[in-house]
């Protein structure tokens, strides 16, 4: 349990009652508890209220409202406020501000707008959050601290460009190291010195997000910039470690390129992340995001620490979450391994950017209204299921290996084609087991892979060192590995390593890629199956990228059907010890993936629990001797859903079901079997 | 009449003889006889060469032209220089240019580049304009002064944050009352100090025209800038006015978004404006522009002031006025409002950006073009007509509100469409009316709305302070108003008015909107009549945006055919006092335009003059006796009119019409009865 | 012959060793002889290693690839390193750096990075050029000189403000020149003193590349730009010929707008460009530019600098060449008059930005790629050649004219159309003589057009002085001249020429021009024949722009079907002298300009050399005795050449051909009869 004072799913959201006045909070309350609302997240962006000068704080307003929250029987999450410094404290050290990759330093305005090498914001943040910690370390009502809010973005700026010669200087120790690591002779970029170099930006050599001329140099600047949004993090920690044993967390973005939260998670006692999915995201993408925020800590439960009511204010489109849908997508954050369903906002701000943004309490003030019930309804189903759920976990025999600075590196990549996004490659291979009921652990290359069946790793361009020699040894072990073109060809500095495509991984796959084709779009070209040991089409359509792969020891299970390299190997498998490793030599159409993780899946015995009909979503939990099995309705009509001979239990409508059973649109059963 | 020297329509236009020679001066003012011009307006750009050092000034020129054209007839409409200040002064004043949103200064070049803060910007203003007052003020060939040029923009420089800061100061007196209007508690952004307040900019809080974080900010500084431009026009107008007491006017540029011209339109003497429409302007998008400019000074005769006698250059597509379009849109222009016809230009550029925007006297320099051609015998059929149309009037029954300010607010708010153009649903509204030759006046919050017996405001989403109560006695007294949906969410901070929406229309329409849904492009719902008693079609289509209305008191006339909100209310009627107070829930088709309107005019006995066919236009001027019918046929082929047994004088060919008569593609008659 | 120590066609690239180490050297050179690669670019980018201080040099490194190469056959041409000044020496010199349009100053990155007009810049170029030329002017494996690498762009920093100055003082001596050339009485822009005069950026006059407000300043701004960077080339050209009288080059890039490469042309010894066309490229469009760069020096035989043997890394869409296409288009530029094949590059680079572009000696290092077999094969097949094919010159009856002056004018011009491009008109007339088999000369305005029988000249839009005369002494003489829309309409200021259009070409094409149309994307007009002599279809469709056109003399061939201008001429031909004026007053389709081209050729008896076959590409290069016939097949499949009673010989494949005979899918004969 993230805090055993509260052991329960926890269930509220981000509130500002200091928008507002006493009276407010007074009625809020009122309907909170009739929503079963029990923790609140309070606190952030109160810096400006919290402290009004260097040394002087204000904190009798909290305390009103951490007290009779309390008093009420909702616990407090605490935010440090340090996401926005105060306008007075931005006017006397404009140096808190960022510069932007022109050059152009910002003036007060936004969030997320401090520059993480800044002394004053380190000395700052340190201040404000140990005044926190030390003043609410003892509080009952207190569960855990919210550091600062969504870190984002980089800083430009001259001290920042001094804090990245010094990380340098730390990490290469030598100027001729750098040099090495970064190709300088390229284009006779040669440093003589730490101090001739400059941060790669749009006035040097990045152009934009996905244009740099050394790669390399592109990558440790991105390493260099999220280390120190953590280590302003961390600075934090510190502070309030010195008063308080509180678990700590911030609000990570799901699949958020800028930040490694791989990192992150290192310095966080639990993750916690915000779901706001477009209009047209799929079930499945939206579960991607929940795997891969579980992955960071190995599996761990995690938090939903924000989600929307029902409207989003900054998408270009913000449609209402249609009745049900909120209550769907809250069990399937736990369904994915969440123990709190909390929202933005418990109440709607009156005045700026977030006005529209949906809230427990609307702008209305009453609760008749259809979110308001449907949050009341969820809050009183929560609070019946109690602690059953909790620290229960999912057991994945897949992975799917996820590496945020490889795909730094793959986008920065000149060539060979501006259409390959490693997110959507990723996500297609996710695809093919989620719809099939299969759970995927998304794991990181430094985690440990041997509690896997298969390990599937598309687009692993950049080999960090010893992640070659592991996978081999997983494979010798008897599992099997699955990766694809645009693999292994470089190292952690973005260099090539030579001798032939795909680099380290040649032996294990047992080819070697000579070239590798770039189709505009709208052209594909087709592979033919030439394996009859499996169940696949005869034909699939694939596109994007096309490797000329040449076996050296890997079976040939499809070839290309047209161009020059018609009939050059595009899927192969390759024996290695007791396992298989397989390549995908192009970006194929999803009625392959779903074969071959149909095949992949049938090899290891890895079943589903059920057979998921489309639409329908299933995902267990279990604490080693109950099992939960979650079937979720995605779909906008009812679906015949077949429970086999078993019989189970609904935790949620506490009845039981067996046989073939209609599941309601947008409805959810949790069974105990 | 603007000035009673040249009762007659003025015809004429922009002038600019300093760029040629003398004889060309002599070779012109032939030609400009022969096209019965009578006006040219001089001066424009040229602070140049009348000023050439700080206390030295040239007029020797101007007083040739002024005097050879009032000696050949041709009367000066004299204009200050001031839209760009001397090369030689830029360079000795740096501050009187403007500096970007990013913080860029820019550099000598362009026009309407000056600062408007600027002291040495108001200084020098100050002193050409009264300069120019004091040498012409007695001279008998000028009419009156026009006031710079086309105002616009904004500037974000460090001297425009400082008056910004004044003028908070001076609207607001206190910190504390800025920090409650722009809500700053939100995301801790709460001031000390006014000096701690920065420009909304790209550095700051606004990222775009369409995106700020703080919405009352950016408002307060649209408005700011706005007043800072009509400062600069006040203060020149406050110069002349030492020495002439002439008609002054400033050239607007009609639904120009940056500057309010209900505020400027406190200081002009009349109303001129610039008609630049896109090749693909509808004759409907021309006729709101000239009835916005005209209900500026509550239906007073304005100016064209500018228009092309037949090519732009600035349009991606540059396409010539077809032979007769040029007549028939000056005949526009006075059929729904104006007394005067004017060009840009008399005589074409030979250098420089605009050298391809068209001319009366065009490069080849005769008058043997189709062009001049066109435009000598629209003179002389002008001339024809004496003073007989001068200062008639419009009558107008219905009127549709605008607001620049609502305008503002609305594309600044972030969500809940991007789509959502403040315009575009104000010409959806004017269109319906004016294809069935409904009058329609563009009115003005601030206006008396007694005389009207319809009153629309699309999209009413700014209530300013007593406008919900002037409204509510507007229909108590026996009218009728229609708002949509995005209506009275705000006050005049662009804070929401708790309780629900539509906030202080509530008990007017009789409603409660609980929720509003966005639909992506091309999603629809439909509308489902419920009402025997009026005109209507079963269903109409419906997007953009979908309330989910409650009714208190209203009664339902459409509901929607689909979704969640199925069956709920979208086109609602409130009996309130004697009238009736209409709301529009979504954004419907035109068909349901045209019939609201036809059925809310048929209600209040409003009728057309005459029935109206596709591609024909009809207005009506009168002098309280006599009254004018303008029928104007924008179609490409003639078009069969039904006059009825009325027998009228058309005073352009002087003959009689009457019954059914042939009108041909791009002809005009103006019918006397 | 480029330097007869290497009498044969020079075949070989860019070569980077210093990226490697020796013992890749010594590897290298196997392969590269394997290959036959007899000369290597050596220096490109290697200023930080050749000097590491003030007056510090290394050569020795350089010493060793060059002796070594020598020692191995391979020649070296000899790359100034100037492209890149070294990191230490921009720390140094902030002042090396260019400045952006926005006047924000790069920092170290990127290459081609130099102000042009920095004193530091070109007192280190001069350094550097000169010490090389020291050093190696005697060596005899050296042949020439490259100078730096891919001039491009402009700098907008103060120091090029008062350069540009006093550009403008040497070229116009009075301020007074200078309002008149620039009109600047428009918009009252007049300036008293040069010292007032800004640079025309983002900052003042010109907000993009295509969009300014005084076009004449513009152009003066490009042509000071483009000159800036030739006096950089020069500096270094100087240097050198202190030591050395080498010939001297700098690898153009084609039809790049942003350098008036016909200035730079009478500075190099010999023209040499790289070639990179797009995926999408079609051969006649590869064919242009090959013609364009051969133009630039009157026919003389140019160098292909760079061409990559199989893929590119900064296009989109990075596609292989496919089999057979790398030596297909290294005929191509033999078959337009280079004499020589040269890659970038002969090993790739393992880091940075281009390690993705293709090379002759790959990543994996070996020989057996499919890429360096083929680069091997058509080593083989050039020894075989010998020097029989240097120094033929292609023989052209047709020019078409092309002036980069006129290419700015025209794309600066602010209206009528923004889909002219002057470029794709040049194209659209190249192609219809390129696919008839018709060689064609490009051709610049200051060069001697006697020996042509027809010269073409679409959108002649300037005619600077002395022109217009020239262009009717070539008629008068006999010969054809045909020019198009949108010509003779400003001078070399780009003031009109008054008087009507297309100004002093009017009595050379014996036509006016009243106005001209433009038509949005989509609308097309049709031209309807009317000339029984030649052969035509009755109608071809036309679109983009309509002139409306009075002839004074010339004979209508063709009138538009549509439109207020229906009948009205659209192609005319005007009978001068001895010769023929034509003139087409619209954008035609393809076919139109194909029966033109066949038309005027057949009216001066210019036949093809074959009939062509679609997809096949002809041309021939002689000395005067012997003609060399190149036959390609740039289809995917074979294609039959009818080769009529003649009998070849194939110099290729040495064999005899005669008759019809299949051309193999991408293969290519080089035919002497």
């Amino acid at each position: 349990m993230i805090n055993d004072k509260l052991p329960v799913i926890w269930y509220g959201g981000d509130y500002n009652p200091e928008q507002f006045d006493l009276l407010t909070l007074q009625d809020d309350i009122v309907m909170l508890k009739k929503a079963h609302i029990n923790i609140a997240t309070i606190g952030v962006f109160s810096w400006a209220l919290l402290q009004v000068d260097e040394d002087k704080f204000t904190f009798s307003w909290l305390d009103t409202i951490i007290d009779t929250l309390y008093e009420n029987g909702i616990y407090t999450c605490l935010a440090t406020p340090t996401a926005v410094p105060p306008a007075w404290m931005v006017k006397r050290y404009p140096d808190l501000l960022r510069t932007d990759p022109m050059g152009i330093r910002k003036k007060f305005g936004g969030r997320a707008n401090a520059c993480p090498t800044s002394e004053n914001y380190r000395r700052f943040t340190y201040q404000i959050a140990g005044q926190l910690a030390k003043r609410y370390a003892q509080h009952p009502g207190v569960l855990m601290f919210h550091i600062s809010n969504e870190y984002a973005d980089a800083c430009y700026c001259d001290q920042c460009e001094i804090a990245f010669r010094q990380w340098l200087k730390d990490k290469y120790q030598t100027i001729e190291a750098v040099n090495h690591a970064w190709n300088t002779t390229f284009w006779g970029h040669t440093f003589q010195t730490f101090d001739e170099i400059v941060i790669p930006d749009a006035r040097s050599e990045q152009w934009s997000d996905r244009a740099t001329n050394f790669q390399s140099m592109s990558l440790d600047f991105k390493r260099f910039s999220s280390e120190s949004l953590f280590a302003c993090y961390q600075n934090e920690v510190k502070a309030i470690r010195e008063f308080s044993n509180f678990p700590v967390t911030t609000n990570l973005m799901g699949a958020y390129k800028p930040l490694d939260y791989a990192v992150f998670a290192k310095g966080m006692d639990v993750i916690s992340w915000d779901n706001y999915p477009s209009h047209h995201a799929t079930p499945s993408e939206i579960a991607f995001s929940h795997d891969l925020m579980r992955g960071l800590k190995a599996g761990k439960p995690f938090m939903l620490m924000e989600q929307t009511p029902s409207q989003q204010n900054w998408q270009p489109y913000n449609a209402l979450k249609r009745p049900g849908v909120m209550r769907l997508w809250s069990y399937q954050a736990i369904a994915h391994g969440a123990d709190t369903v909390m929202f933005f906002q418990l109440r709607r701000s009156v005045g700026a950017c977030e006005k529209f943004h949906g809230a427990v309490i609307d702008h209305v003030g009453h609760e008749n209204t259809r979110v308001f019930q449907e949050v009341a309804i969820l809050g009183e189903e929560l609070a019946r299921l109690g602690s059953q759920l909790l620290d229960t976990r999912l057991t994945c025999r897949v992975g799917i290996l996820f590496d945020w600075e490889n795909w730094w590196a793959v986008e920065f990549s000149s060539g060979p084609s501006q259409d390959l996004w490693y997110r959507q490659e990723i996500q297609k291979y996710y695809d093919a087991f989620h719809q099939q009921g299969i759970a995927v652990d998304i794991v990181f290359p430094y985690q440990d892979f041997s509690e896997y069946a298969i390990l599937v790793a598309p687009v692993l361009y950049m080999l960090k060192p010893g992640l070659a020699a592991r996978l081999k040894e997983f494979v010798r072990a008897g599992s099997t590995f699955m990766t694809t073109f645009m693999s292994g060809l470089v190292d952690e500095h973005d260099r090539i390593v030579p001798g032939g495509y795909p680099g380290e991984l040649r032996d294990l796959l047992g080819i070697w890629v000579e070239e590798f084709d770039a189709l505009p779009p709208g052209v594909t070209n087709r592979m033919v199956c030439h394996d009859d040991q499996r169940t696949w089409q005869e034909r699939y359509a694939c596109s994007l990228l096309c490797d000329v792969i040449h076996t050296t020891g890997a079976d040939v299970l499809f070839t290309y059907e047209r161009d020059f390299y018609k009939n050059y190997p595009v899927v192969t498998r390759n024996r290695y010890g007791d396992g298989n490793a397989w390549y995908v030599g192009s970006s194929p159409e999803p009625a392959f993936l779903s074969d071959l993780a149909a095949n992949l899946c049938r090899e290891k015995g890895i079943v589903s629990a059920l057979s998921v009909p489309e639409g329908i979503e299933i995902t267990q939990r279990t604490d080693g001797k109950i099992t939960y099995l979650f079937v979720l309705n995605h779909a906008d009509s009812a679906v015949q859903i077949d429970l086999g001979s078993a019989v189970y239990q609904d935790i949620l409508k506490m009845q039981t079901v067996t046989g073939k059973v209609m599941l309601a649109s947008k409805d959810v059963w949790v069974l105990r079997s």
